[in-house]
């Protein structure tokens, strides 16, 4: 295999870059056209034959813009004969539809996967999917990596005597617990209800919160609701102080500024798989770099290496 | 197979609305949710098992997310168990990424023709596409109908003893010619240069204009800089009036307001193939409607007949 | 569509019987022959051509038997022309592999999907998957039922006034929250540690237990150590009286009777999806019957009838 | 990648032992049997196993014979563990079935495009395509070169200064443009109608012709029939003197001997993609080899070098 | 599904002819052009939509020809909408290209197989497949009809007291062991063999000859040498009398003259799977047809009845 | 491509590790786990990110047990990234599945070969495969090794002067009759008539046998039966001696010892590509080992030489 070529859509290029200058290679450009009449066209404008492709790409928002911008740089590589095509996809929002809940609906986790490799890619470098079946959905080899050992590296530079880690899911209650015992802390879990998109209910936490030091560990957080909620839950429960965490700070509309307004909320910690604007940021916010633990992925996937090490399930 | 089931993206609704009630049988809901995190999911609110599923969506601006919304519709059909998927399409617009003319640039046109079927799709209805080799690109069952018939039909009823019909480009001058002949009228053509995609050069128009009634015929108008350009050559050549005629009026921008306020421009006639803002609409604009084109091919494919009949190639 | 055809493999012909008792159609015998180089051969011994075929197997022990001979029943009827072929598959074991938790392991769930399409399936017919996720693991339509119906309907029978639903495993919680929600009863979860295949360690249950009748919900109950390790738990916190409930008894070795040995459990339910012999039967086993759901959701698959009703999610 | 291995079909190897000269490689043997009963069995007679095998083979009289031909030579080499199989292809004659203008017709180019991949080619290398859509009907990655280049390096030996590059079809003439900007020449179209297979009618020539040295290009010539009867417009319109250019030169029956027989035509140029009989040479047939092009694509194809400056779009 | 659509490609007219005689229903049209770049473009000429079309052609001299005309016709009518392909394909001659007998060869039978496939074949009826494991190169389903019965029918009508079948190669015993005992005669086999294509030797004839009417049975006969051959080793282990009976009556060059001069050779049997040209008739030849069969296995297939009977394993 | 890498499945370690012993590679671990609910997992315990992988299993007793174990490692190898994937199969039971010689029954050899596919095989190595054909039924390369060279070898040690080969089974004469050129000898077959699985009748031998030493010679011996029959018909002719010969000695049941019983055998030779259970054993056995063979075929097949010299069919 020759060398590696990386090039970056328009969704989270400052990542692309930070991921290639830890690897000590140029990011190429890429230019992408919209025409009159709304379509796009990509264009990948380093050579490409025979080379080990690497395309950086998180699927956010605009994400159906990024997914066709994705999909099609996939096609330009392919059609200019890469050896290898790696779409490395920070964040993959659609991992969310992984159900199906409702007769008749799309099942876009899946249907996403399928037009990935149905556009050339060769494999996929995924981190923190939203449910570990997700893998299952690509026909194609999958590295999933996770950022909990970020996010521990961070929260061990704390007392953590009295802490506990909750999840505002029981869904989501397995990875808690794994990030519990990474911190030797307690576990616990919101008992919610979703009853719509944009309307959930947490009724209560199940475990110990009174007199804790919460954690509140999510996958994502986007419009903040559920952790608002959960907030009301953990004061009524007599938590002493709250941090939140997550992989996926998507904060969409204000939720930042509200979650930040939380006075018993001490810090909120994400990583930079997806792009946070910089008039969005508060005092509260602290963003992780997973950009060397990508780099060093993508490293080991061009040389052939392992990457298990990388993604001990936590 | 059983009874036909019609569902419309949110592309174009009033069309599908209009094909419906052609047909008789009811435009049954959709259902397109989008999350917080910019996904959308979609819902086909009807029993599709062992039906013949009509999908109605022109892909027209925004371009990404009505493609998307179209792939999940396809997808969510699919896992109904419909017994056949028609993909209508009156307008495909990444037609016109037809060929590779720049190194390592995506195919858009193959791309979109591969991810449909990918998702699901086993046959497509189309309206003049953009080259007839697009056809080709598809490895389902295309329907491709032209609203050539449509176009005469409505300048049957002037005085033609005069007229010329122009292409503005002479990739689509055959289209043109074929026109002419329907008409009873003579053909000329501009020798177009593409320098980038915003910036057109018509050196001169091939054929004899002076004194003739024009009738400019594209295929599609989307900036309208072509055929304003054209106009200023059928100028200096002579031309004694100028119609303007298209299958898709896809007017960006102000491209409407600017054709109506040429002087010499005495019509600006299209199809609904897709739709037109009210507010964009000037007097000299006369749309023509397809749906009943539409209706009857959907209702031969879903009887099985011949739809030959309907798209004699011009 | 011509006519139903039903087929049984071996694993478990009673549930087939009884499903087509309730379709009042013939179940067709299958010849299953082995050489003596213990190579399987298939036969289907009624004509399949241009039938709507239904093959009945769940993968139980001997689950690789079962699933060669199923790929082969597949073949078969895809060699006599099946119109369609339904794999109508009660309990689908390898649901349980369904993610990537150890570095170059296989994925079973996905793989034994992509076999049973690569062998001519058309669509499958589940109930109870281990993970709803898996679900997208096939490529063609699933209808995927639920037993939480027939085990909510048995259950109500009793005084639930006091009544906590848990669920062994977190990852479980969230079917467990419907159940509860469906009896009005309220919910718990133990959390559990995998450490190997064979030793599980429950450490703690999170949610109040102290004088309650417990129900344990479960998707499936194997070896029952699980279970066993939460009774100690549940006998700690002081449940009043614990019922076990699952849809999937396969009950390994001699998990019936340890089970059944315990004074508290008052009753063991479990549905027919998979076969228990009679001699494991004790008294405290109560065994549901789902070929009626069974039975009517291939009958709506064959009339093209919606199946949503009958899977609303619990 | 190991060796490059090139193997040649019967149709053209003549142009493949050129082609390898270029390369400083051998052309290997390839046997092709035909047996008693017609059917043909193809061998190729050097190990193919991890090397970059190229197949020679333009799809020329007998095209039936060279095509199967050609796709038993990609099973062969499949077969024998080929690493790369590109096609080399100087001509497709099946590219001009590319759209479809009658109902029930087959779609030659894009069914062979899809023979050949079903075959096992994993990439083709093709020149002057009837159109450049048909790029799209492969869905491997085709390299396409132009001959353009050496067509206008002869012809600039030549005084260019009262020249006009006239197109026989309106349908070809944006090659025709692009030839005449690289001359510094003028443009000017035939409009021609086309009303079966053998019989043409060109109506007139859209441009200025009185005066003119005319340069025909097109890119084949198969009956000459369309050029005799351009000449026929041409002559009426005054052209001074007639010179005939095409990529292709196919010359079927005594086309070449009617051409050379008109008495204004100076001169017919072609390129060696397809082989002409030295029977059928005359004096004012020149044939311009594009084996160097060839070879130089594949040895950039071989070492993973981009072809594109090779193409630049005339 | 709708009615019945017969069409024949150019192989063998009369015997579709025949077929559609017996079926009761028309033969559509085909036309075949050729280009004057010697393409093919193939138009069924009758509606194809929704219909259960059949399409009769053996692959028989010019193979080729045939071959890429019966591709062509699978692809027209997929793209014209056909709800299923049946191949009718009475000899198919590429099956004797089965097995790997030498490094890099193609393997004719499994890649025509997967072509007619790719061109839309969507089910295949043969006959006298030259080995039965061909049927397994097709991923679709097959019918495969044997003309045994047919030729016991005609041979019951000599007396058969003292007859022994012999093949002429051990490869084919099998099935002269099955018509012998259809017959009540013995079986024997020649030793053959094969050299090159052209030159056979058959050291013996294992089984007793000595003062038997001999029938030669063979699968096909082509060029005849082997047949010469063993006739002069039935001579000299004394046969009484010898009859020749064979499927498929290729009869290359003056084969069926120079078999018919053979004085002891009473009678040549063969059927109408492939065409025999008038003018090679002798007065020692029997042809006997299997439209009869061919029909009922049509009007079968398309009732969804079973086939099996007509295909009882000789 | 990178090293090799070597793993075994459950049926043969020991040959798997004699392999790897003359490659002078490790052979990895494998873990193969089974669940309680018998579900199997797997997992190769060395890293195969683009390693060239091999994979040894034969498909022997319990076939199915084996099969499911070899396409998750396939599946396990492809997910973990693997360069090639070559299945090394020393015996494949499923090829006896080769025709379909009853209605509506599996095509096993056709059906594995499928499944072995969609798991990511990517190569097959095999041996002695029950027909030629069989390897048309891959569409992946197949490497197709004979032991008659090893077997050859052996018996050159004996007076060959009076020795005459011995197929039971038309159907395999033609090896028969190959191996005996390769020893000087005679040939002979048997007349089998298989009336069902269990029940073989051998009417008569077809040569001369009397005052012979026989070799009989099949390609596999499981129950012994047919072989049995043949002793019977050979002492009948007056056979002076009997050694028996096969590549795959599967030996069902009590075979080896009712076979080593017969007073006229005087030796039992097959090769190690199935297992034989040391207490199986008999004075009689002889086994020669084709580890060296496989090993060489390794070696090229991951060098890209040419396996062909190996495999001269005999």
């Amino acid at each position: 295999m020759r060398d590696i070529a990386v090039f970056s859509g328009s969704a989270h290029p400052e990542l692309a870059a930070e991921v290639c200058a830890h690897l000590e290679v140029p990011l190429n450009p890429t230019r992408i056209s919209r025409f009159a009449n709304d379509c796009l066209e990509v264009q990948l404008q380093a050579n490409c034959r025979e080379r080990d492709v690497f395309l950086v790409q998180p699927l956010v928002v605009p994400v159906q813009e990024h997914l066709v911008e994705l999909l099609m740089m996939c096609d330009a590589a392919r059609g200019a004969s890469a050896a290898r095509i790696t779409v490395v996809m920070p964040h993959y929002s659609y991992a969310r539809s992984d159900k199906k809940d409702a007769p008749r609906i799309s099942l876009g986790g899946r249907l996403v996967a399928d037009l990935l490799v149905a556009s050339g890619a060769s494999r996929v470098l995924a981190m923190t999917l939203h449910s570990p079946q997700v893998h299952g959905f690509f026909s194609v080899p999958v590295d999933h990596l996770h950022a909990l050992r970020e996010l521990a590296l961070h929260f061990r530079g704390y007392d953590l005597s009295r802490t506990t880690v909750v999840s505002p899911d029981l869904g989501n209650a397995k990875e808690a617990a794994a990030f519990a015992r990474m911190l030797g802390a307690e576990v616990a879990a919101g008992a919610k209800q979703r009853f719509a998109d944009d309307r959930v209910s947490i009724s209560s936490v199940i475990g110990d919160i009174g007199g804790r030091d919460v954690i509140v560990l999510d996958d994502e957080i986007a419009k903040g609701s559920t952790v608002l909620e959960l907030l009301a839950r953990l004061r009524e429960q007599g938590a002493r102080s709250v941090r939140i965490a997550c992989t996926h700070g998507l904060f969409a509309a204000d939720a930042l500024k509200r979650l930040s307004e939380q006075p018993d909320v001490l810090e909120i910690v994400c990583t930079n798989t997806v792009p946070i604007p910089v008039e969005h940021h508060t005092e509260k916010l602290r963003i992780l770099s997973i950009a060397p633990a990508l780099a060093e992925a993508m490293r080991r996937i061009h040389n052939g290496e392992s990457v298990s090490a990388l993604f001990d399930a936590p």
